[in-house]
């Protein structure tokens, strides 16, 4: 049985070491993992991108959080580019095994346009409703 | 271009028709995006789970939340055997329209472990703990 189903019925405060259950987790496919980032302070939800196994562990190991890029197909390092940087608060697995859900500290806007958050489109009856302000110009974050 | 992409630069209160975007949505090969359900009031991240277009525009026009089972093959009325709904109060997509992201009222818990959340394997060190209590047991939400 996968360890994390084995598990679900534990109570809080049950431990297991993390290196079995990271043999577990469900990747997709690709490889990837969906990944949410939430303000750990705020709760706000930023942004979901996706992990490979290397940007899961490398997230755990450095505190800064690391995603995969699938278009240009590497290693994401949030804010490598724009200095956006997302500092990890905690992580935590589904029950499943196959989402990662992260209280992180994001410094400035986590989206590529400069809005604090990528869910930015809300939906409001029949149409859709931008509903949140550019806070740097994306040419000034990804300036050379 | 993808019309997401292309009104990225809209001011606040900028409104466009919804079933034009949703034109533009990008499901994946298997034709569902990722949804995130976050309690509106708590700011819990409560689930992420999978959509088709079906189980999107459903939930639009119904206010309750119904996804893709990729294990059944089927629509997915969330509550639908355990009686744990989830009623939609709104929902966003994100800045490449390929996430969706709701605030949901949640009726007891999200998780078919019967906890309020389904991320409740925390990584804590070398170790992940189980940081929420069964609320109530499956087998009582699922019994016949």
């Amino acid at each position: 049985m996968n360890r994390f189903k084995a598990l679900e019925k534990s109570e809080v405060g049950f431990r297991t070491p993390l290196d079995e259950m990271m043999r577990h987790i469900k990747f997709n496919d690709q490889g990837l993992i969906p990944a949410v980032a939430q303000q750990f302070d705020t709760k706000e939800v930023l942004m979901m991108a996706w992990m490979n196994r290397d940007a899961l562990q490398e997230t755990l190991d450095t505190g800064r959080v690391c995603y995969w890029s699938r278009s240009r197909g590497g290693l994401w390092r949030k804010g490598e580019s724009s200095g956006q940087i997302q500092l990890l608060k905690t992580l935590a697995l589904d029950c499943d095994g196959d989402t990662v859900l992260m209280q992180v500290d994001q410094k400035g806007p986590a989206c590529h346009t400069g809005r604090r958050s990528c869910f930015f489109y809300q939906v409001d009856g029949s149409e859709i409703t931008v509903n949140a302000d550019v806070l740097i110009s994306p040419d000034e974050l990804y300036k050379k």
